[in-house]
């Protein structure tokens, strides 16, 4: 099939380098938003007298008729027509026929067209992903205010280092999930930028109105230089490194859940719904969700390499390695959306074994440091001197077989050190929910400050859900008032009267 | 559904979850594998004696049935049923019943089976990849022995730094690609390993026979260990990492060709069926699809990141995670397969400019190093002092504004110099071609050695091309062995007198 | 030696052991920072009563003393003694005296210590990174200015495309480059945040005033969730990432000049002290600054891919993995900062080939695009049919061996084609200069347009530099506050005078 | 400092380019090989007639004496000329003089000299590699050997499956780095290649001789294609790549270290001198070592990617990018070297708790399988089916709070579902020890095959060491033959009778 662009050839392409070159695989999923460009393209030409309002109105019917297509899936893209502007404009030109459907491209070129299209497409996964963290942070609070005061084991090394309440724990991941809340943002403040008007990469001579198509899209703002717009794709390794990193926060949850489960920690176990079997082993339920969650970082890992290594020394203009940037970008979202759902779905059903988490909260002598603060601050020794009089009392009582549970044998060895400590006392610095309640430093894991992270993580929270919101109202007004704009011009209407006042 | 490992579940998966963790769309690629293997495996089975010879008939005539279903679009994986493992021993036991589909299984686990799968259709992709490669090797080197004396501009730092041949310079990517056809059959080796009989991780008390499966599939050895066979996925990173240094190797070639494309540089033509046009500027004769292969080695590179961050830090065992190594080396074989093929086609029709090429072979001062050397040979200097005079005569020359083409301005510079070279010789020396044809190190641009190093390249292609063929035939006879003792079995004949002799 | 940690230890490690697990190396970029925050934690100690004020005095004694021995060269980190943090307290106690020494590590422990000193530290290299950023905008628009009317070739595909300007250019990077400055600050908004208090993961018992330290140390706001606070490292993997962008978009623009410089394309050269040459072609000037920048971009890459692998699948809680983040960020720093540099100089100092611009620029057909707007504009024909005119009348003048240079065989072709157009008309249509010129949409490369864009740009970094500035003070003054504190309280005066007010 | 290839510049570089440009800090792993380099290359102008012997005997004096002056710290490379070979030569020059020093870079350019210096240092870096490995896999088979029969918990998901031993498992590992040594060898064989010779990129008009210095050098055979040989970093990312595997292989043990040295698992724990403790916790005891090595396969992997992405769209010839090179290959070998020593000695003193490890074994319902295998081949039952049945079994067990220790309850729960088991081949079917016994496929974990197994991998091992010796010893044999040259050729002998048989 001849292509649009055919007049400087005399041969065609093969079917392999048809095959190789189309890029109908990623532009399938900004099809609408093509077609939302092309109207907002085609108000703003007849609005700027470049093309007649007559024309217009029979441009924006066959739009709206590949808009409805598209739903009905009557309208399909065909690979041989390279991607989805050709295919788009080709549906016009086959409705409206060659006189009008090939006045839409005035003004416009594939190189802002594609790049338009991608911003308005990755800017609503980038509302998707941000309602995904939200629902997790909130499976996350939840969990955690239910929590606020169940002790557990709290780890450094992997090894069991202090007592903490699972609160503490659930709430921490909150607040570092928040933060990634933040980066989307501001990956979405790079993304929702205007580029349609750059045309090639030098503007044009036609007298376009930017303002006008960055208001019927919803665009934040124009992003001005012609060059620049066309060039850019930072905001696609962006974009990808905010969810790699994102990924990596739920891949460190996904680990805790798969070790937890084994059933020698056993401090929770994953609903049925959440878990598989296996093949041959009758009796084994696997925490699967979080396995996978867990390997799909690597694809999120990946993904942002590629959209960096992409770009590497890539000269100023479009050049057709840009077609790779939707490639990595749809690829990064699809890496990441699913888990952020799964996985809430599984922090939220999610058995806890309070029995088991006290156990192993003062096991591995996990007081010990409340033992030595203690001395420190009852008895005045130096930090370091009451660091290894504990040190060498745990080697002493590990050498001895036993732990702080055999209170006469600690107290009797610290007595030797030279510190007396009565019973009671001793007992209530080794009892791990003593030692919580105890704590009271800003953001430590006294329940009553894990109870008040909670609140302000919530309201934090609350901001961030009311800001992803407002964007989203946002795209949707234009949306709206596209449509009406289309309707009307349709309609028989005077564009002018149509027009938002600017 | 139910699951079959359902036994120990008392609660459904969500669809999320069933959405999330299934595999069919990556399993998809491997389901005539997972029924040979299947077949293979109740085969050895039967000649074992762990399943009866009856039920090893009824099991291979419905595997059989599927196989062809497969093909004529009868039998279609759904991904209700997670995998592809899972849906073709669904479908024997809904056709053979659940009494005798449900020994299928015995003496195995998904864990070997879906490793099995991958390995089986690995090693195939591989393959295609060795052939891909060899064409292009084959197209340049036709384009070397084409152009083995034509002379033009070898660059170093993209600047042009001496006269070579056009022969000289397509044979050193022949070159550099033999590599990677030595790297590709490697890989082979470390995929083309049987796990089958490793079951869940640590074997089994069935008296398996691994020999006959490893026989059976074409697979060079059995991965005797069992854990070892179950956890490994080195051989993933490794094929991964193979691509990568392939489609980098191919990138380099891309970017010349963007480059010599330039109406400025202007030393090859694409052909108009290797060239895309643009939607704005009609003029345009765009190299895309040397575009579209430096792009698409960013996925390559970040695909081989990936599949080694897939599995760092992950404990032996199958682990869920390990699922995704089909997503990361299929995406790594689409990644750079397509682009051998496109670019061999490319290069196997593109206009070489001859004139252009000698043009700029002998600009910037390209034969000084002759020059230098002659000072050298002739006059006993010191390479240093020679190479200083030279490099202050160009100086001077440029300052001058003129270069070598005026002979006289640099036979008096360099008579100033202290050096009187006749004008013949000199001429001789500055000529691009002379020093071309001057050449006689092993390995360099001289036309004749650029010939004799298109046999030899000629030679280990042809070696790599039979060991490629090998390889391929051993699959395709162990194919048939495997579907002709299926077919005996199923017509009715003894299992003993169709197996091969051990 | 015997570790400060060493109570509960019955043997010393090995020298391998001790070489493998200190990270003197990397922490020996942050002891200034280390002493600071030591500095900080203790006058706070001493704010809330939890040690003496006569111990406060001894200990900022000898952490002033240290400072000073650092600066002196007297005070060197010995690798055996593991870690910043062991060296300065071993410092402290050996001089002060275990008694008071081993007091300062009260409600501290190296899980925040050792974060702390890494963000005190990143903060500064990111301002450092912003200035460098700054100066390379400044120098581009300053080029741009200078060049606002040069006209210039601009490329898509690498193919000539239309005419610019290199004002145009040159703003083009120093658009992209601003929004680097963006991402840097949103980075140092993340790093910036206070983790000391959080002790070993839970907070702590003494009754510590983390809004203290944060004002002393200049950081923005406690990160108050202990367990998040020396857990997360999400501020390292964005910086990582934040930087490999600016790398890719420094690469970008070194390609553009290695390849301008290319004799066959000419249109800039490198100042002498910005090239090297070549060890055996004395005539040779490579654009090596430009070829390391853009080969240094791979570091960054990999660096960010490390930076977000590292922390893959890792529980909460300090990990002993944890300690790589500095070896990833500092690289990461030394990776991009030293090419800001070294590229400002090269852009400063090039040597601008307007001729040869004004050549290319003209090459190719470049003007097309204005022609097919002209037939469109004042003929009112569809821009398809327009396209497809002007495609089919480059093909015949290249057949024709010719180019719009040939104005009469190009005007005759159009008159056959239906449209007659006057020689002047399209002189004027077919000039490079006045197509720029004729360009009027926001954006794009009209001269006018252009030096609107480089006046928006320089107050967009105006506000930048102002910001960056702001930040550093505050660093300034908050290390300037700590230092009187210290002197005051070492000079014998009451800590309660000299803390500021909360 | 005037550059040696300064004769074309009329401008010294500033510093700030001079510190940007050098590659002291990477070259200076490569000196020694260096100079071994120029004494084959000056051997080889002299045996071929291209220098006179009087002038070898000098530069060979002189060469000689920086290598003595290298060891013994007089010659130091100096940052302001540029790179190791600049170094040396100029080392030469300022020592015999500019007449004869000069004449050592007749037939050479740094562009193959760079990159053999490279080579000769990287094969030697991938045996020390192999030599760890080697040492690593080593002290698995040990442990393999000294607990081939010790019962512990196979895992898969990180849940208990089923009883191996320890020997099997130790085994694995051994198993899966007898891959890497594989890999190992083929980079070296890709590495050992000699590029000198190629000169800039074309080769050269001297006849030299590239056999003569592939023998001088140790060297499998030349690269031949001169712009190939100077073009090529492929081996650089291979290397890499091969090395990103391994650290991947080792996370895997690493991560299974921590883990098991947890208090709740508590199968293994680290000897004291392969573990921390902490600054706060005084009775912690940290598997650091494993966590750094887990840690530091990050830097491995990002390595990879960064050799990746640095060649990625480079034209052939030597790009400056290329010094890029050593910066990736030095690191990625320091980034895994030290794990292997390390992690060898931690594994080799690793204290084993066989109590809890077969604790472990039997819980999780582990013995399942055999019992489902059991009702396939004692009762004839398909597997799905007893799968199915013990699937049950187990979850009524856990709903009765109760395990198969509980012999009676299975007993009859088993009997309810219509299968009567002997109490004395139930209690054997569900121990461990005996199921683990009673395997018998081939690679499976019964005590015998594991014995096996050791056996045929240490006789692998033996195979792989003998050939890394061998090398070694061609490698110190070809150093010693250069070494005799030179002194004879300086104690006055004539060359040719000094020189090897061709």
């Amino acid at each position: 099939m001849s292509k649009l662009w055919g007049g400087r050839f005399r041969k065609e392409m093969t079917s392999a380098v048809e095959a190789y070159s189309q890029s109908i695989d990623t532009d399938g999923r900004m099809v609408r938003e093509d077609i939302w460009g092309s109207q907002a393209h085609a108000i703003m030409l007849a609005a700027q007298g470049i093309i007649a309002e007559d024309d217009l109105r029979e441009i924006l019917r066959w739009l709206e008729q590949a808009r409805a297509g598209l739903e009905s899936g009557e309208f399909r893209l065909k690979p041989e027509l390279e991607d989805v502007h050709m295919n788009v404009e080709t549906y016009l030109i086959e409705g409206a026929g060659a006189d009008l459907g090939g006045r839409l491209h005035t003004a416009r070129s594939r190189n802002d067209q594609a790049i338009t299209d991608t911003r308005l497409r990755a800017r609503e996964e980038i509302i998707e992903i941000e309602r995904g963290v939200a629902a997790l942070v909130r499976v996350m609070l939840d969990l955690a205010e239910a929590n606020a005061d169940v002790i557990c084991p709290g780890f450094t090394h992997t090894q069991i280092a202090q007592p903490i309440t699972l609160g503490f724990w659930a709430s921490a991941h909150a607040s570092a999930l928040a933060r990634d809340l933040e980066r989307l943002a501001a990956a979405y403040g790079h993304t929702n930028l205007n580029p349609l008007g750059a045309c090639a990469l030098a503007g044009t001579s036609f007298p376009t109105d930017r303002a006008l198509t960055t208001r019927l899209l919803a665009f934040d703002a124009p992003l001005e230089h012609a060059l620049d717009a066309v060039s850019a794709r930072d905001f696609v390794a962006e974009t990808c490194a905010v969810l790699a990193v994102l990924a990596v926060n739920i891949s460190r949850l996904a680990e805790e859940i798969v070790w937890w489960s084994n059933p020698a920690i056993g401090t929770v176990e994953v609903d049925d719904a959440y878990a598989t079997g296996s093949s041959i082993m009758p009796q084994k339920k696997n925490p699967c969700m979080s396995e996978l969650a867990r390997g799909r970082t690597a694809r999120s890992i990946g993904l942002a390499a590629q959209a960096l290594a992409l770009m590497k020394g890539l000269p100023l203009g479009y050049n057709r390695d840009h077609q790779e940037d939707r490639q990595a970008l749809w690829a990064a979202f699809d890496a990441v959306g699913p888990s952020l759902e799964v996985i809430a779905g599984q922090m939220a059903t999610i058995k806890v074994n309070r029995q088991r988490m006290a156990e192993l909260a003062g096991a591995g002598f996990s007081t010990a440091t409340e033992l030595a603060n203690y001395l420190v601050s009852d008895r005045g020794l130096p930090f370091r001197e009451s660091h290894h009089i504990v040190g060498d009392l745990v080697a002493k009582l590990i050498e001895a077989g036993t732990t702080f549970a055999d209170l006469e044998t600690t107290r009797r060895l610290l007595a030797d050190a030279g510190h007396d400590i009565a019973a009671d006392t001793l007992r209530s610095l080794l009892d791990p929910a003593h030692a919580v309640s105890n704590y009271r430093s800003l953001g430590s894991t006294a329940p009553a400050e894990v109870t008040r992270m909670i609140g302000a993580l919530r309201s934090r929270l609350d901001a961030a859900d009311a800001d992803t919101t407002a964007r989203a109202q946002q795209i949707e007004a234009a949306r709206k008032l596209t449509a009406e704009i289309a309707a009307g011009v349709t309609g028989g209407k005077a564009l002018r009267e149509l027009l938002p006042a600017s």
